[in-house]
């Protein structure tokens, strides 16, 4: 079973995809989607729908994974801005006929380290040994995809 | 030019076409577009795009009109779950290749009264006449997206 984690941001989306195997996770491929700030909200948005579809198209995951919504955000404009980074993500997986699954911030935390409040370091640490990286992912986005990702791997597993 | 004024959101959202000649504004349509809360958030933003992209192509105005991001909202929520809905429609305009203005609450009630701070009961009265019909909209939605298409109609007729 195909998972593709994405971490959505108008300027830079992460996303991260794992193959879930019985013998553990693999990963297929992880990246960022780009915007610039010098193009208009419109084209930027329409810049990462069709990023999204083409990755959908290309990986055919069974699953997306996305943060749930975190509602004590300090800056109201950055949830504005990325709302409407999400709601073209969550319209592409409508569009593609992808289940679309999301997950809070301490239940992927959880999935991956048994707590909810693990450091950023303890997630990278695990995320390194499962997929067996070399090294850790330069962008935060990367990393917090692919820990969306896996944290839904093991939670399927451990509800089989 | 015909002139489309949207008022997003994920339940109800408002829209209203204008056609702005030399003589004057003319209602061309006005409605709502409404997504049911039993339904998944990806299948909501889908039915809004659906619903503005065919509004686009039957409508075909010249530009789309939005309110600017007001940033002072006091439930970070609702500005992330309104951002879903309002990146959609930004979307829809992208691929549909339609100019999108975006105008601060304060400049349409300017634009439309005269004074930045009118209050709603101003604001629908001048509808009312602007547009010679018969009575208030029923939404509130419909008033706000009518709001919208008037005012760009008068900045431009101002800067002619």
């Amino acid at each position: 079973m195909v998972i593709l984690g994405i971490d959505p941001a108008l300027t830079i989306t992460g996303y991260g995809a794992v193959d879930y195997r019985r013998n553990g996770l693999l990963l297929i491929e992880a990246g960022i989607i780009k915007t610039s700030s010098k193009d208009s909200l419109a084209y930027r948005l329409s810049r990462l729908y069709k990023a999204v579809s083409g990755l959908i198209s290309d990986i055919k995951p069974q699953v997306v994974v996305l943060e749930k919504l975190y509602v004590h955000y300090r800056h109201p404009a950055t949830a504005y801005i990325l709302g409407q980074a999400r709601g073209v993500i969550c319209l592409a997986c409508a569009v593609k006929n992808v289940t679309l699954v999301e997950y809070a911030a301490t239940r992927v935390k959880k999935a991956i380290v048994g707590k909810g409040l693990a450091s950023k370091q303890q997630i990278q640490k695990m995320i390194i040994s499962t997929l067996r990286l070399s090294k850790v992912p330069k962008y935060m986005d990367v990393t917090d995809a692919l820990a969306l990702a896996i944290a839904h791997g093991n939670i399927i597993r451990t509800k089989l």
